[in-house]
């Protein structure tokens, strides 16, 4: 690479083709209390009530639900520059639009990169009201921040590569003694993500991140849900993270794009911040409390699409999946190391 | 009925005996905390923080895992009479036992109740330091308060006209079209319940509650569990219950004797209190998240000991069983009534 | 006293007289979510999230911001006949009112009481909807029921008196070297208490208490009144009492009424609950941290209304104030008895 | 300013002389429940939960309570060289001392600033184990991180232009309509500050923050603080800070160094991260609720050290200081522009 990479400060909007604008705009405002900054029949930009710049979240309605950009923003004009060098010297497809391609966003670096997603880069961009304060629009699960991306794609040892040299830094991974890494996560803010790479069949999108304050914001969620019998809407969790050591949930919105809730990861910035690595037959890896995480999580996500706006063709993993090495007739999971006992867990009985 | 009933206070302690008293003793007060009245190489008396009676457990080593005595307070000694009276006029096997044969208490009436459980009554009892303000002796999952016991019999119709002829109000119930029922809480103080019937093979001890102040206490019981490679003795949530709409998770100790920890339900005191009839097939009356009830939390429960020790034979249940209705081939479940939607859930997928 | 009083079940509701109803409903309903159970251009019933009697708070609009009644709920409609002779014993105006004399009501039975206050009795009510499972509806300063009263009166050993004769049970006092009682405590539930009494002028209202699920309920209630700029409502707290150890807060409302927001006291439905005596210099006694009490906290109360609805006159408290040995020139009070540091708090500086 | 400043991540840790040192490990290590990394009878090492370096806090018994060192992190080795020259161009006094200077650090460059202010950088530092999945330590008010320092100085324009200089971006500030600044916020990591300076006879240091994940965990701190009879440790909180909207808490140490906790204010990392800007007369600025400031948290401070370990002198700040504007005879503050209404407050009635 001869390029210096763009300078990236954080995961910062995502584009999410949705099949139903109203359905959307009611799970996303009504039932999970988004702020709409602007919308119209066709798209509609939301942001969480901490958040100052115009969105972290567009909905757009199409024929297909998909995602079409993962926005990261820079430093500086000056590197989006950096980002279309850094793009073109990978002999990725680079288009720089002007201002306004993008309500609310000024130029932008889109690019279809390495791994067959749609990132884009952007530094000028509307100011939107930072809603801390009024806490008399809070609701009791209030969702104040984007927190990270998670992306599915084959291979994962290559996708690492790619985003270390993005200047992502590496922060957990779960790898096997098979030599295999089934996941890893990669940050630039000062939290354990910006994003994750899942290992499967990809590009896809596995999840959208949102942060709440306190646990019990995600448990009203639920409770909420639970209210308006939707809670079927509830993938898996609430429950703890052994990666990130986070609070989780994942929902999944009327087109089944995912959406995880969560709070309270810890402090990453220092530049030797330790890599955790997790064993993939480590029981309390992607849940801590041990129970088992759904088929679906492992195996469904979200379509993304390349700069035209066309479904990005998928790649097969030939790598172990995680799910089968963990789960079922051929996997195993283990609490305590070399300890055989199975436990109550759903996972262990259905 | 002639007698009058005994004027029952509360549920109260709960005699359990463990194959291992040491493996008892460290689940118990080192990992949930409970505090040490009084102990000896035999039994160990545990209380609640908030307690001020002597003990809400007592732990006894013995060769069979098995609740010896559901102990519920009376108003007043002569509330013992009126105990003593009311089951001899059932025809059941009555003991009255003096001060000093239950450490810490009193004179107790001892009976095996027509359901064929352990219960007995007492007034009098040794009073120990109630440590509510003794915030520097509570742990972040903090238990507080001994909230009610649960119990299997198979005939739960029978057994709720048992309970409610004893004085106890029934508070909710699970029901189904059919005309069966397949549950019930009772409460004699101010809570959702003292106790509950579960439809199955009985009798037998299907749990015992403890309070949190808050949800949060709960979910740190979970962590620590996790942080001490014992996430496996985590059988069920946490979660919101449907049915009483408290926040509870469910722990399986040494022997397998499932322990809830059980926060916010709702004032139940009123003499008009309004009964909650929920439906078997409503898939949030048990878990108000739609998550699937794992089996052994319907089919596992402790043996029950009669007046001299011996585990008391088990009837079976020949009513429907509500994992048959509400799971796996021959069983449904719903979000919203009429929609069969089925949704992301662990319980729907493996 | 020869009648057997009447079995009081709890504390109901209270009806308030207000200067502006616009201003009141503005602040129990839109800022604290208390919810509209019947409303007209002269009175709002309204109720908490839990409760399923027509309502606990009556606004009625008057010339005189004053409390007309204190409602407590009784066992049975016989109970009404007890109430009626206990108090006709006790030479107490009565006066005995039919179904619909108060809204949503059926037959009271109102006295105004030896200290003066304006009690009534009822058992008769409209149910309105619970509203447990309606998290939907639920702020993020949830109101869930209602807890108390607190009521100023002259002399607190007198009334104390009067009120176990009534069979209130005290669970707490706080008590001088010097034999005075400056308050105590009373319950008819299982909480700590229905109502109180506080030493001063009285016949008063000191305010009334409802109470949320947890800590953070009340600590969003003074953010979003910070989000209002109406934190100026905010008299004080919150905090944890020592009394009860229940987390506080109180506020004043349009009309100078002081609420309470309250949660997490303990049990204390067994006979021989233990009653908690603390020493008036005790400095953690009304504050368990040591913050100084307010002194309009100890001098500001709300007028009473008799049977006819005019001012009862006050009588002066004769025995020692509680501000003036605690605080200022005269008083003191200690952190830690027989150590006189002082520490940093605003009460040792203002 | 010719000289690239140091590239700073983050404040990392501080040196505290205390007289006692039994009494202060008492404090920071079982009250408050830092962690030990090493300790001999002349100095302790602590660190927060989930602190992954050697030590946040040393504490160093010596003659006069004072604080001896800022310690902040610079990104690389070289780092350290641009921070010599940088302080060098200053004309500040520059020591640059071998690894092993501090226990578990590597080479350290300690300036005296031209604040006065002890300020030392250091890249290379010993690791510690990150016990953020160890919740089996965690008690119920466990503190997680270092957050911030926060400096005395008489001149807040010129000390910001310094700190601003030295790569520091401002996220917050106090300011008059009579152009005085009275108090500023900067930060490198993405809280909303790691340094923050306050008007008043400087250079002192204010206080030192440390981070817990919720709000209960604060709460539980004053209550553990409560039952161990050091109540008066608490100067002043729990309470919303308007500035950063974080919840607070300060305490008093044994020396009377000031110690705050500190949790959930918001992310800051972008490069046009909005600047607060609040007027020195709303009462909320300092605390959100309305409640007074205490004098002392505004005239005490820690004296701090030169680089031979003597006092640094006082200078008296000349401008208007924000008590005498805000509090008292001659200071005013609104809860809402232009109403003079004055509300219950402690501060209002004492």
């Amino acid at each position: 690479m001869t390029a210096t990479p763009p300078d990236i400060v954080r995961s910062a909007y995502l584009e999410l083709v949705v099949s139903d604008l109203a359905a959307s705009r009611e799970f996303y405002v009504d039932v999970l209390g988004l702020v709409v900054t602007e919308e119209d029949g066709r798209e509609i930009h939301l942001r969480a009530l901490e958040e100052f710049i115009h969105h972290n979240l567009v909905l757009r309605e199409g024929p297909v639900p998909a995602v079409a950009a993962f926005g990261f923003r820079v430093r500086s004009p000056r590197e989006l520059d950096a980002a279309e060098a850094h793009y073109r010297a990978l002999g990725c497809g680079v288009r720089r639009e002007p201002a306004g391609f993008r309500t609310g966003v000024g130029e932008v670096v889109r690019v279809l990169d390495p791994l067959g997603f749609p990132y884009e880069f952007f530094y000028d961009v509307a100011h939107a009201p930072r809603l801390t304060w009024r806490s008399d629009l809070y609701g009791a699960g209030a969702i104040v921040r984007l927190d990270h991306f998670n992306q599915v794609c084959p291979d994962v040892v290559a996708g690492a590569a790619y985003l270390e040299e993005l200047g992502f830094k590496r922060t957990e991974d779960i790898r096997g003694d098979d030599g295999v890494t089934y996941a890893a996560w990669f940050a630039r803010k000062d939290t354990v993500h910006d994003t994750a790479l899942t290992g499967g069949s990809g590009p896809r999108m596995h999840h959208i991140a949102f942060a709440t304050h306190e646990k019990h914001n995600i448990l009203y969620i639920c409770d909420k849900l639970g209210a308006l019998r939707r809670s079927d809407a509830i993938e898996r969790g609430p429950g703890r993270h052994g990666v990130s050591n986070a609070f989780y949930l994942y929902l999944r919105d009327p087109d089944g794009h995912r959406i995880e809730i969560y709070t309270q990861d810890y402090y990453t910035g220092d530049p030797d911040n330790p890599v955790v690595t997790w064993d993939v037959h480590d029981n309390q890896r992607r849940d801590w409390w041990g129970h088992a995480v759904v088929p679906s999580w492992y195996t469904d996500a979200s379509t993304v699409l390349d700069l035209d706006g066309a479904p990005v063709p998928l790649r097969e993993r030939e790598q172990a999946s995680e799910m089968d090495v963990t789960i079922g007739a051929d996997g195993f999971s283990y609490t305590r190391k070399d300890d055989t006992a199975r436990g109550f867990k759903v996972g262990e009985q259905l």
